[in-house]
């Protein structure tokens, strides 16, 4: 069995932004010299996710509008957890709604996606160094 | 190490469908010869969920509704990614809500699922072929 | 290839509950063995969660009233579920949004975790024996 395991670093310049890694990812696996096997992509902080859409700007606002929506950023005081002098409340349950990670089968040698798969990290509570782990196992 | 791929093709009736896999999934895991490892199902489409749950036609009418309230459908017009002449900007939400993927653990030759786990394929933009990745690998 | 099958079990007192078993994974990562590799922990029941995400009381309060707030446990009758005599339809509901599995890394013979996460048993409809399956595959 071959195993690789690297950690992708992100800063992104806004609270919330979503960033195409699917290329970043790919080459790890032609690194890492699996021909069959599994790619556990996840977000290592508990206010980002790892998920699989397109590629798309509009898209892409539709996701923000509806976590808006459904875990809005303000009023600061609706969150519990703000009461600790934290702001970012909501960032946990974007996070949630989108995911932590993502399994994608690695099949001769490649990410095995479909026409329209796009891997993204979203980031729900920016402007600070944070960490995407990408690990590889197989033959 | 052992692995097998597989594409299971569907092209659903209506706009949305909820598909019980279990039986198709838990053949691959026999075909594959695998005792110990473990068995991805991922939808390869950005509007089409693989998700465990029971095989209850209450229930599953209760997710349909659940998915409508938090992203309906309609109007079309909600949805900026429909501004490009799609009308499908609801799916890509709905499968998020769902999850694209799941991973089950393979022991002693099965799928190691509890009594009411189920393996669905959930369709929320259909009457069109679409695929379901299958990866199994293992001793 | 080694591998680890073992099913921890949860009898809450109420009807939702958080359980951190961050540790009890961690012990049998190190009982596999297995240095470099994946480690699956899913709920058995489709009533039930397996997530990531903090350690904190008001961050846990914070996830609950969410789920109640998407998928309210009250009225009874606001599912189809229910009327076959259950009265758990919100717990299928709060089991999705909260995700049935995570697959963490593990390197260098430990579970590779950013530092605040945490992996939660959710459990949404408790109060009877349930159980949560770990899977460990690697080298």
């Amino acid at each position: 069995m071959k195993s690789l395991t690297e950690y992708l670093v992100f800063t992104t310049k806004r609270r919330r932004e979503y960033i195409n890694i699917t290329d970043a990812v790919e080459k790890l696996v032609k690194q890492s010299g699996v021909r069959e096997g599994l790619c556990l992509v996840n977000a290592m902080h508990i206010t980002a996710s790892v998920y699989i859409n397109d590629a798309e700007s509009g898209l892409i606002q539709d996701f923000d509008d509806f976590l808006e929506r459904l875990a809005p950023h303000e009023p600061i005081s609706r969150y519990r957890h703000n009461r600790t002098g934290e702001d970012n409340g909501d960032a946990h349950l974007k996070r949630t709604l989108m995911g932590r990670e993502v399994v994608v089968a690695i099949t001769a040698g490649s990410l095995d996606l479909g026409p329209w798969e796009q891997i993204y990290y979203g980031e729900f509570d920016g402007m600070r160094s944070k960490r995407v782990l990408v690990k590889i196992i197989g033959e």
